[in-house]
């Protein structure tokens, strides 16, 4: 077959950093929203975490809505975490209207050092805000020879399986295990079918979304991203009762449980919006978003060097299952964001040029220097 | 319109049986089979549980099974169990091959026991069997005031995506939280789009299965359940990527690392089958099936009257979902299972012959009565 009149895609619209001037221009301009300088520092690492693992959405992309909030008032940059109660193995913690970025990082130590003590450490946080990447979390258990399962509520996207409105976020859950020679095995999904931003993407482009994904303001499955968009729902994952929607319903439910209602943060369709332009909710029955941290020590169960040697053949055995036909088979959970890491730590983080004209928008507000 | 001509249904193929009948006969036909008097009481309330909560597939109807389990001499019917490892909160326990409903149930009881002492308890078990359904483990937190979440893995059924054989088991996770006034939210799912049941039932019909919940022999997506067993295997809850089926995908293998990888039991495609008629894998990589317990104390967290005062309004909340065209709303998660255990226990558990006539087998094997 003749190449002729195939044309070479279009060079992509973007621009190429390093990843450690993303990760200080973010720190900067948190340390100029009145953001402590270690809170600053912790935050730009999640955010530069999600970059670097190819999570474009989640990174210096969300730089300027965090700031936006700042601005309106709606998060406190100087946040007092507090534990309200705890037992050995346990606690809640407040976190004073922070950024879920500083607040989730913190929570997560307390619960790893709580498993440092006693095998396990878990952690149920209240009064926090969107907290970026769940892997991020997961992935700090690893150095420490720990499981860390994060997972946080969020702003009502979903309806529960029969519903017609919004009334769970797509509430993620993440957990990471390490490997020996083979690489860790790092899980962070959601509990919807697909994303929110998927939707938004399918409506531009005239697209349509894929089948039971989605509900429109009457609770009918559609495929069009606009009567998603115009007042409908997203569906939980499995979509409808005979793909095994209820499955992921009550997923949703299990998240929202243990991040909000233990916390005694806003639960259901009443976490706080995120980002701000969004309207409020009716009501509050808690304080901000609420997160689940929980850590096990692994030799609390096993030999750390006996678990990884397991994961390793584990790794290997799925890898080596038979392929689909038309696949090259199965991936390990997390492949892609650890292959995007590693060519973006060498090469460089490609950042698309409307997120680097909001980056000079805040280089030029602020003064911290971007090119 | 007329009814006319329209029939009613044939009456169930069912006798019914008090539950104190069925729970008496299974603990006597596991005493007969060796097991001893606590333990057999113990197994017989995990299936009694099922009978009650209307999961026909879990309850007296694989009594037969076990016990042929017991015969082939593949179940020790007096383990003894052992911790190996453990710390304040943790601990991984040896089942010594014994009957999953009591090794699962006791492992259990020492998760919570470790909740009492720490605030938290996680249990890893290995060298277990089958250990019936999910949702048992969880509800016995509740008079307990704890969340207790139980996994298992199970014998291959499901292919990670773009695979095209079995390589993991169902895996399902259960957990509950207790209601106030409103009936407790208990959860109990598997990991796979559709149950194996599912194809079963519908190759004896003549019927398709849903789209994307299954693969034939080469990976390709089949609706016909006579692929699916000639070679094929169930899909991850998503099914394909499009539909999520990657985040299916992981949370099976979350399960399987958790019960089986962290405890050192058999992984991936290994677990032993279940029922014993089936092929044995190919190598053993650990000891027996396993499973993990979570119990989580909700005084660790939080005032526990408070606790169940926000389940209350969560339940009232989603409740008052508007509900989607055609139906009469959401469920609660545990709604169909509460309803038919209230009904259970008061009218009876209806069985279907094809059960009543195995049960009547053993019981002319054993020389205990049934009728």
């Amino acid at each position: 077959m003749s190449e002729a009149g195939v044309q070479a895609p279009a060079p992509a619209a973007v621009e190429v950093f390093p990843i450690e001037r993303l990760r200080e221009f973010s720190t900067r301009i948190l340390r100029w929203r009145e953001v402590p300088e270690e809170d600053a520092r912790l935050a730009a690492d999640v955010l530069a975490t999600a970059d670097l693992r190819g999570i474009d959405t989640h990174g210096v992309a969300r730089l300027a809505q965090y700031v936006e909030m700042f601005e309106r008032g709606w998060i406190n940059p100087r946040p007092q975490l507090r534990v309200v109660r705890e037992t050995l193995a346990t606690a809640t913690m407040d976190g004073d209207n922070g950024l879920g970025l500083v607040v989730g990082p913190r929570a997560n130590r307390v619960a790893m050092d709580k498993a440092d003590a006693a095998g396990s450490g878990s952690v149920a946080v209240r009064n926090s805000n969107h907290f970026g990447i769940g892997e991020y979390y997961a992935l700090q258990g690893l150095p420490r020879d720990m499981i860390v399962w994060a997972m946080t509520n969020s702003p009502p996207q979903v309806a529960p399986l029969y519903g017609a409105e919004k009334m769970l976020g797509t509430n993620p859950m993440a957990i990471a295990f390490p490997g020996g020679e083979e690489p860790d095995v790092v899980i962070d999904v959601t509990t919807s079918a697909i994303a929110f931003g998927k939707v938004e993407h399918a409506a531009r482009k005239g697209e349509r979304i894929p089948e039971g994904c989605a509900v429109d303001r009457d609770g009918r499955m559609t495929t069009d991203p606009n009567e998603m968009l115009a007042g409908g729902a997203l569906l939980p994952l499995g979509g409808d009762f005979q793909h095994g929607g209820h499955k992921g319903y009550c997923m949703a439910a299990m998240v929202d449980m243990l991040s909000a209602v233990l916390s005694g943060a806003n639960w259901g369709p009443y976490p706080p919006p995120f980002p701000a332009n969004l309207p409020a909710p009716p009501r509050y029955v808690g304080k901000g978003v609420g997160h689940f941290f929980m850590a096990l020590r692994i030799d609390g169960f096993i030999d750390p060097a006996e678990f990884r040697s397991q994961v390793d053949d584990w790794v290997r055995t799925i890898r080596g299952t038979r392929p689909a036909a038309g696949t090259s088979g199965p991936m390990i959970p997390g492949d892609p964001n650890r292959r995007a890491e590693d060519t973006r730590r060498v090469d460089g983080v490609p950042v698309i040029l409307p997120v680097v004209e909001q980056l000079r928008r805040l280089s030029a507000a602020s003064g911290v220097p971007f090119d």
